[in-house]
């Protein structure tokens, strides 16, 4: 699973630099016992399994290791569809950071009592439900990696990306001049920079107001926003 | 990248079973002239890459083909931050269908012209950007194939899952009883169904209202669910 599709093109480039790099744990090598499980049935009944509190905290308490014996400053995110909604900017805050724990789950969840008492961040990556946390881990490692200094080129720095000042990206158009009997919009082949910037700014902020009310709503209007 | 992560645990054994299959296509070999370029800059000048409309469309057209030679009803999903957010009502939709033809981006984007020409429907699995779709793909194919008939067992039905009815899930406990002096909630060892079923939907619905007030605002009340 790791780091899985992380191993190719932009991401897997900069692991092999050691621009990043990633250890995974099995938490299954922190059972202990006879039967060596890292789950139980559910207190109180239902369907699947619950991962246990004891072997989970083993797990993150063996990774927890800050540099030279000092506290780990890493945030400990544990994959779930409960938790607070990924976003452009929490990944941004991510990318600024020391690193991150990620706590991938199977099964039915995680005991309660571990996420208490070890202060795990639960963070979803959409409102679904997926088999597992590894998904939604690779997802997080992606969006997080492309964003430190050296893995995208400068060509590609994002600043006009979706999320950008809340807005979704314009639309993009590329050779050839004319396909199926459709053309590129003539403004974009005009060399008039103003009006292109000002063609792609409108289509940006007509198309988050038609397909995303809600950020539409919570963006910050053009005059309050901080320069 | 793909099965990738898809080829292990529960998607990779019904995988294996036949339960569900999976094609990949390389765009690349859709590509024409000297340089088999799949992408060109952008129109109107700007950072990146733009996938072209024409290399694009020769590879949906050649496997859009239906069962003996009929339309192919599957729709065509483009990942996309742009696009329609992901729910769990979607991959259920996604689910009770013919199968999906997913087209994964690289670079700056897609010719709008072929998300046209072609009916692209934009899904985006969380408000983020990835350096591609195609762990956008293998989210979206993590959350349907586990809901096909036979992937996972009865016990694990999902019915009381994040999202049924609305709510985030309830929390979950297991043995050991006690764990570093927290224990299990009392009412799930007291073996009164009734209590505990009280229990769990009161913690769906205080965590959902405390966590995800958009939900808790847009779920139906039980007195207007259908049953």
């Amino acid at each position: 699973m790791f780091p899985g599709p992380l191993g190719t093109a932009l991401a897997g480039r900069a692991l092999a630099r050691g621009t990043w790099t990633l250890d995974s744990v099995d938490i299954r090598d922190f059972a202990e016992g006879r039967h060596r499980s890292v789950d139980d049935t559910p207190a109180g009944g239902g369907p699947g399994m619950v991962l246990r509190a004891d072997v989970v905290a083993r797990a993150i308490d063996a990774v927890s290791v800050g540099p030279d014996g000092a506290a780990d400053r890493r945030p400990r995110l544990l994959m779930s569809p409960r938790g607070r909604p990924l976003t452009q900017g929490w990944v941004r805050e991510l990318a600024a950071g020391p690193g991150v724990i990620l706590l991938c789950g199977r099964f039915e969840g995680v005991d309660e009592r571990v996420v208490e008492g070890r202060e795990l961040i639960e963070v979803s990556i959409g409102d679904y439900v997926l088999s597992g946390g590894e998904i939604a881990a690779l997802a997080i490692l992606d969006a997080v990696v492309r964003l430190l200094d050296g893995v995208m080129g400068k060509a590609e720095s994002g600043s006009e990306e979706s999320f950008e000042a809340g807005l979704l990206e314009y639309p993009h158009y590329t050779r050839p001049q004319v396909w199926e009997g459709r053309t590129i919009p003539e403004v974009l082949t005009s060399g008039d920079h103003g009006a292109i910037a000002r063609w792609r700014r409108g289509m940006a902020e007509a198309i988050t107001e038609a397909r995303r009310p809600d950020l539409w709503a919570a963006r910050v209007p053009p005059d309050r926003r901080r320069t």
